[in-house]
């Protein structure tokens, strides 16, 4: 391991299936089943260029790193997350394929060129902005969560701008804005093809969803993937997701494109 | 039993689970999973009217007779299928609350009021109609299974004149026309509110999918029921569809309402 200056309250994560060891801050921010469960979604180019959009401390870049020696640039607006992103990379020897934008996503096309990426994946703020959501959350949190810098209209609209034509934008949502998901995508020329629903049990109500659209697809051909379901009914991971998180060589996670 | 006549080539099926008794003829028509799983989605109203549109061999109607008292109106096109569920309504004994109209669905409000209906499902033909789609299928399968004498839009459009506010839509279909659903739904005012996608197997992808719409209904507050898995990797019923198809009382059916 490289000498990495850790600031006050960072620990050290790693996610053991993939060897990356990410830099975290309960205070600030943490990464979370949701950007592991988003970096295994789409299938991951080999080559060309990837972004990852709203990426906080940089977990879906790290992750998707290990599985292509596509350049991956991630664009963060909150210095404090960049920073900690920043980090990472170097403690994991990234800096030459992976690189650190801190900016506003709307200012993308100013760091890559239009119509130039092959894969974006983004795991935004869930949820929309109003005066209630703003109590007991640090302002770090508050922005990674709620729609006050960014939202789906902007996402969107920067993923048409960004991608190559059938260059693919992957996300991680809540499955209570899924009608107005497919609505913003389609908007933007963006065609949902593969929607895969996650379960907290098998028992529950779907509390995430990963989507996956195509910059010019048709409207043709959706698929809906297997159901993920994170946890047995006696609350431990199921195996699907114990491989995910602890690897376990030559089983194919449900799904999940790049296995 | 009572003295059913039963014309070539016709046999009585069973839903254990229920002691319905339908008459089927596989060179005709007969029903399944998807009815089945359509009948036990929706939360079934005490009273009130319920309606069962491209009824078919009336499968749906029959089933949902055994949970409400509601009086249910069957429709169904093919004079051929609406005499078999015409006798299958006698066999049952339920003249006093499933009638069965032979008609298109295009004239349901010259038998039922406007406005007046708590409750409509329906199992409607799932392939768009192509010349191709037209081989290798006798007339009956071919009108059950192809939009040639219906479609989403109409049935969606006799949806919205005949549901009362707030009555429902129950839908089973086909996920690879899911977004033109969601989208034929709301062109008529009818919000989607419940959707559970049915997998062969736990490690497939949906092949089937439940989705219940609220006329006049708010965007706000879409729920994707738990999964709903067909068979074990074995090859045979998971222990929710053994239920549904051979009952067990006192468990529940994950998604169905009713239950």
């Amino acid at each position: 391991m490289k000498n990495t200056v850790l600031k006050d309250g960072e620990r050290i994560d790693q996610l053991f299936s993939s060897d990356v060891q990410i830099i975290q801050n309960k205070d600030v921010f943490s990464y979370s089943i949701d950007s592991v469960l988003l970096s295994r979604f789409p299938k991951i180019p080999s080559k060309g260029l990837i972004v990852d959009l709203c990426s906080g401390n940089g977990a879906v870049g790290l992750f998707v790193s290990t599985k292509t020696k596509a350049p991956i640039v991630e664009i963060e607006l909150q210095p404090r997350l960049a920073d900690m992103a920043e980090r990472s990379i170097q403690l994991n020897g990234l800096e030459e394929q992976v690189s650190m934008i801190c900016d506003d996503l709307k200012n993308l096309l100013a760091h890559v060129p239009r119509s130039g990426v092959d894969l974006m994946l983004c795991n935004p703020p869930y949820f929309k902005s109003s005066k209630t959501s703003k109590k007991n959350l640090s302002e770090h949190y508050l922005l990674a969560r709620h729609e006050i810098t960014t939202n789906l209209d902007d996402i969107c609209q920067v993923a048409k701008h960004a991608l190559k034509s059938n260059g693919r934008l992957a996300m991680v949502h809540r499955p209570d804005r899924f009608l107005e998901i497919l609505d913003v995508l389609r908007l933007h020329g963006l065609a949902p093809k593969r929607i895969q629903f996650v379960y907290p049990k098998q028992s529950k109500e779907a509390n995430m969803l990963l989507i996956e659209a195509i910059k010019d697809g048709s409207i043709e051909g959706l698929h809906i993937m297997p159901p993920l379901v994170v946890h047995k009914e006696n609350g431990e991971y199921t195996d699907n997701i114990f491989e995910i998180y602890f690897g376990k060589q030559g089983t194919n996670i449900p799904g999940a494109s790049n296995d």
